[in-house]
């Protein structure tokens, strides 16, 4: 068994030799300055554990493992395209460092390249992690139409939010599990309880990136704390607290949400006063919790070795303990 | 064998059959709206016209062809939003009849829906299928960011124009051939004649269309003549005028490329003009005739019996004899 360093490191080399910027510069540069922006690469050290648990040596999984890598950052790149960000991992965004066209045309090869890197699975499984990966793709694509739709809806569910993290984040952790999987040889009910497992692990992270935006520590947590709330996003927290205020509790979030001229810190504390109020703090943690139990207890389901499955377990405890 | 126009018609009712706007319609219903505005299908009724010399049902190349012409329509919305153009095919583009953001994630979406249907491709050569197409996909991204740089470049030569338009569009129409003729069972050999056919025929229809810009009948022609003059696009006749002017054509050529505010009517007329006085026209004509000469001496290899090919024949030089 690898540790998950092993892998990441393994990831990392791998993406690193395989992007060298060749001509036109003009569609490539914007791909490798993506690409060698590093990032956690949960998606492809998930693949290649679900592998290694079938596996020993996960050399050949390395190429779809990158696609996999390629799709999320193509995604991040068009998502923050479409929401005029001005940065991204600390550094300017591919729109504002080149300009609008670059980023959808380099992102549009990001794409295709992801293909390409997937399609190097081996032949006998080719058909159904192409056919895995494109559904999944889709459904990407469908999750971030619907964060945009969320906008202008008036009355977001829990349940639709639930969805649309689903489709938006979720999915693809899943995917690539699934994927790795596959091309390990599993069984298709391992597959698909890995599968499952990445479900529940992908809306709890989501869950964590929202809790953090509001409950984070300022000092370690990358981004300014609040801003979810200074750009009225409809997430778990805000819609539960829209759900459960009181009379005026709901005049006072709508009120903030309608102003558009305010002190930032005023509007941020008086948000988290109100869910503070309600307990969305603890309702958020214990619906992450929901999520977490239910991936643990799935992959207690897969039928390896319970010492196999220690690396994953541990990774997964971390990034539901990180602090940004 | 099939004539062109039932493999038209076949590629039709298969599009029209396969799209059913779904949830979200945000996502789903610009998709519908770009492939019911119809066009020549001209890719997909190539492959499966490359793929009825082997095999005479070719509803089994149905779904490929429509990932390539779903493929084809995804690259004319995301150039269309790039160039910022207001029309196509008589309709308002999709930028315009919804915004940047929906063009840009419909268009993502349609690049994922092209790579589902050409999956759909036999088992057999789904590998080898995949990987050209990816290849050619990755080939129109390089071919759209030379046409881009083109624009900020002094001195476009006619290599290069030609390499752009390879890339550009001769490749797309060289790769559902040979996709067509791979899926038929044709041997290696005729698979590569009848992608350099491909290359061949697109080169040829580009400067059809670069020639219909100039000297197409305003009667016929759907756009309006003198476009590509107008906003100093470096055409092949563009290019060549520069190179074979004299010092004052040169001269007024420049003047009429550096000024911006004129009549748009005496600045195509005073270009035409140039054109004229140098052969512009007699040479677009000849290089387009040693592509389609090429083209069609390549097909005469292609070990299958010539009244097959009839069929080929005739639609290319319909189209090379096409007024708009």
């Amino acid at each position: 068994m690898l540790t998950a360093n092993q892998i990441h490191d393994q990831i990392n080399t791998y993406i690193s030799g395989s992007f060298l910027v060749h001509a036109p510069e003009g569609l490539y540069a914007p791909i490798d300055y993506v690409l060698s922006m590093g990032g956690k690469r949960i998606r492809p050290v998930l693949m290649l554990m679900a592998y290694n648990l079938y596996k020993e040596d996960v050399s050949a999984a390395l190429a779809p493992a990158t696609g996999i890598e390629i799709f999320h950052n193509y995604t991040l790149l068009h998502d923050d395209l479409m929401d005029r960000a001005d940065m991204r991992r600390g550094k300017k965004t591919v729109h504002k460092e080149w300009n609008d066209n670059t980023a959808i045309l380099s992102g549009d090869a990001m794409l295709v390249l992801a293909y390409q890197y997937i399609a190097k699975a081996p032949s006998a499984h080719l058909k159904e992690i192409l056919d895995l990966f494109s559904m999944t793709a889709l459904e990407v694509c469908e999750g971030q139409q619907y964060d945009v739709d969320f906008e202008h809806w008036n009355n977001v569910t829990e349940q639709d939010y639930l969805e649309m993290i689903r489709l938006k984040t979720a999915v693809l952790l899943a995917a690539g599990l699934k994927m790795g999987a596959i091309q390990g040889g599993a069984l298709q009910q391992d597959a698909d309880l890995l599968y499952d497992f990445g479900i529940n692990i992908g809306q709890a992270f989501q869950l964590k990136d929202d809790f953090l935006d509001v409950y984070g520590d300022p000092a370690v947590f990358g981004k300014n704390i609040g801003g979810d709330i200074l750009c009225n996003k409809k997430t778990y927290m805000m819609i539960k607290a829209l759900e459960l205020s009181d009379d005026t509790q709901k005049a006072e979030l709508d009120k903030w949400m309608r102003t558009t001229t305010f002190n930032p810190e005023d509007k941020i504390s008086a948000v988290v006063n109100i869910y503070n109020e309600i307990g969305i703090k603890t309702r958020c943690e214990n619906k992450m919790r929901e999520y977490y139990d239910n991936a643990m207890c799935g992959l207690e389901k897969v039928s390896v070795e319970k010492e196999k499955k220690n690396e994953l377990t541990n990774l997964v405890h971390d990034l539901m303990c990180r602090k940004n």
